[in-house]
């Protein structure tokens, strides 16, 4: 698929430089928006406008949508008004949202002033929610039934009206106070008989979102039940919009996005993809935590210098240093990982904590015990025997072993309850992602590895 | 509404053990399927057969697919042969293959004696298929229109056959050898004359998957192009099947599960949540990385062996030789990940990789001069001036400074190249996610400073 783009591609490019404008059309009207959007975003120039000119109006405004805020800037600059607002007239209202929000003042402003005054209000309404809860990602555009309608009526409305709403698949039943009472499915509409009313044919345990719900919470509700759209109510049970399921899918994917961004110590700062971020952007969403971390490790060294009358006298201990660390910090890592997705997925919650420290804690016996005797073979036989290295001796590598055993213990059960403890008192429970839970544990073991060597060596 | 659920779920099970099945009956015909599932999934035990027989039919076949395996499983044994064959009945095709996959040979070998020759004809079909691939996730079940047909014709076609079709929103057209030649959705049928051809109607630049494909290029075909289903079609171009997007939703959250278990050092070895895992199939799933990881940090180990005479010279050294590893796996890790989620969401490909190297070479100078003058300051401030550390000297903080500029750039170069390469190559790009950039960046970070310390203090 990649490939035939390019080789498309450079035909348009091609065709545009000669001028072939009537082939361009051809070409262009048979092609997906999203694909198109992709042919504007990489050319980036004026030349741009002429080809859009050429795109039958509806085919403009659905590729408008998919580009990129870039080219959408360049493209509205070079637009007339009456272009802009034809463009606008073809956009849902909550497309329009999503490009508004992010376009520079100046251009909000010419482009609401072009705004039809109903669209105009609309847009403002979904604009005055917080960024990231449901209102602000919901469309206003859907289907409205009243529960007296026949079947046969229903359609005929939809027919009317349903060309200007988002989804026409999943109707919404509202009572005279707009209060959402049911909802019904074209399936359900197109399979019933024509004379039997909305009423008897509404499902009418609705599952709806609240507009101030964080989206994450939306995005649960598609998860957990198989929705194509999800009703958002106000405060008094009111309909004011819907949530369609291409748009879940989007957050979806910034989330998943932002869960692996925070495992790996990234602070999530935009949702640009990275071929779009400049090099100081990337920067400021990677110095942070660094910094954090670089001087939490300092602990770690405090300790090594705490005990540097102890490594003098056996200085064989530090080689093992690095590998300590690494394997706590690892254990500790897949636990709190682990533990953080399955809190966001809500496959536990903070009830089910001793039950989990219970199972961590065996889990992390079984690691512990398996990798204490692989090292402890390994110490004796590889770097003992066959290396020569006369400072290893049984001791020595008695105190690594039980090192391990006893650090992934305590890396595991960290790494479990402290996600859990944090999302209990209100935190995001990433905070405790793999690089924090790591430089914690790392500065646990080479206490206790230190403990443990001057107690079994007598150092 | 969690805790509506909880308060539910303890009514029902006092009805039912009061043998109050009249109120149940009228209580689970209100409730959502998913919701059903989750308290036959609570209750777990015999009882579950008599609460299942109070559905409605279309109902119970509704929950049973939303039932984790072992509760299915349960109540398959407790049914009788007619019940199991109501049941199956009721399912669509890729939820009865879904649910046969996860059973035991015995129960399979029960479930397709009672389906219909056809429908055993279907699911044979779709099991035929690879796992994780488009085939083995498509359903059978869609709505076949013919190009000649009238918009009147297809309506009325799908109001015969469309109560047993997944989807009737996206209708596929084929020609006579079964080729798939275009999409119609309902909306376009609805909205259009009912003299029209379907022929007319129908968008012919249809995007569709093959059945062998990976179902991960299936999932980037839902995020790119908002589709509410997908055509699949074999290497004749023949219809197969279709692919909707609420098991696309699944797919999607699988497969952001898998990569942030890579990132974590976790085999991903199974789709069970956390709460059915025990502590050994947990145990199975981290512990081949925590050996293949240990072993590998045991280089570092060897490095800091062979400067064992430098570090007998300058003991000081060794206390910051976790916060430089910590920095630099954390540097790599940042890296890393970044490029293997862009790599995943096909934000950039191979044939980017020297304007990728050259924007993380300049993202990592920033990085390690802020990290590195930090450092410097903080090391003669703080553990010189305030802790009274004689042995950190200016040559002392210089060099453990300049290793963090050195480690950092190199860090983030093989954070970004590494991943690329290895998908080039053929293979995952998380292979080398976090735990393995950051055991391999340990080594060359150790390395590194042992160099610039040897050169600098002349030890």
């Amino acid at each position: 698929m990649e490939r035939n783009t390019v080789t498309l591609f450079e035909t348009i490019v091609t065709l545009l430089e000669n001028k072939r404008y009537a082939t361009l059309r051809d070409i262009l009207s048979t092609m997906n928006p999203v694909d198109i959007a992709g042919v504007f975003e990489d050319i980036q120039d004026e030349k741009t406008a002429v080809l859009f000119r050429l795109l039958p109006k509806e085919l403009a405004a659905e590729a408008f949508v998919e580009m990129d805020e870039d080219t959408q800037e360049l493209l509205i600059h070079g637009f007339s008004d009456t272009e802009l607002k034809e463009v606008i007239d073809e956009l849902y209202v909550d497309d329009a949202v999503d490009i508004i929000e992010e376009m520079p003042a100046n251009v909000v402003k010419r482009i609401l002033r072009q705004a039809d005054p109903d669209v105009r209000k609309q847009i403002n309404e979904i604009l005055k929610y917080p960024e990231d809860c449901a209102g602000s990602i919901m469309t206003t555009e859907f289907v409205r039934l009243r529960p007296k309608m026949t079947v046969e009526e229903a359609i005929k409305r939809i027919r009317r009206t349903g060309i200007d709403k988002e989804t026409i698949y999943t109707c919404y039943v509202a009572d005279e106070q707009s209060r959402l009472i049911g909802i019904v499915t074209i399936k359900s509409l197109l399979l019933a008989d024509e004379d039997d009313t909305i009423e008897d044919l509404m499902e009418t345990n609705v599952i709806s979102v609240n507009t101030l719900d964080d989206q994450e919470n939306v995005v649960q509700v598609f998860n957990k039940y198989n929705f194509l759209a999800v009703p958002v109510v106000d405060k008094e049970n009111r309909l004011v919009g819907i949530v369609t399921v291409d748009d879940a899918i989007d957050v979806m994917e910034e989330e998943a996005t932002e869960d692996i961004q925070k495992v790996a110590a990234i602070t999530p700062t935009t949702d640009k993809p990275y071929d779009k971020l400049g090099a100081f952007e990337i920067f400021k969403s990677r110095i942070p935590w660094l910094l954090i971390l670089m001087i939490s490790a300092t602990f770690t060294g405090m300790i090594i210098t705490s005990f540097e009358s102890q490594l003098d006298a056996c200085i064989v201990l530090t080689a093992f240093i690095p590998m300590l660390m690494g394997t706590a910090g690892n254990s500790g890592a897949q636990s709190s990982v682990t533990i953080i997705r399955s809190l966001s997925l809500e496959e536990i919650e903070f009830k089910d904590i001793l039950k989990v420290m219970f199972k961590e804690s065996r889990v992390s016996l079984l690691c512990g015990v398996v990798l204490a005797i692989a090292n402890f073979a390994k110490m004796l036989l590889i770097d003992g025997l066959m290396l020569h290295n006369e400072s290893i001796t049984i001791p020595v590598a008695l105190v690594v072993s039980l090192t391990l055993i006893l650090t992934i213990f305590f890396a595991k059960l960290l790494g479990c309850a402290l996600p859990m403890l944090i999302k209990k008192i209100g935190f995001d429970p990433a905070v405790v992602a793999s690089p924090v839970i790591t430089t914690i544990v790392d500065t646990l073991c080479v206490f206790i590895y230190f403990e443990i060597a001057t107690s079994i060596l007598g150092i």
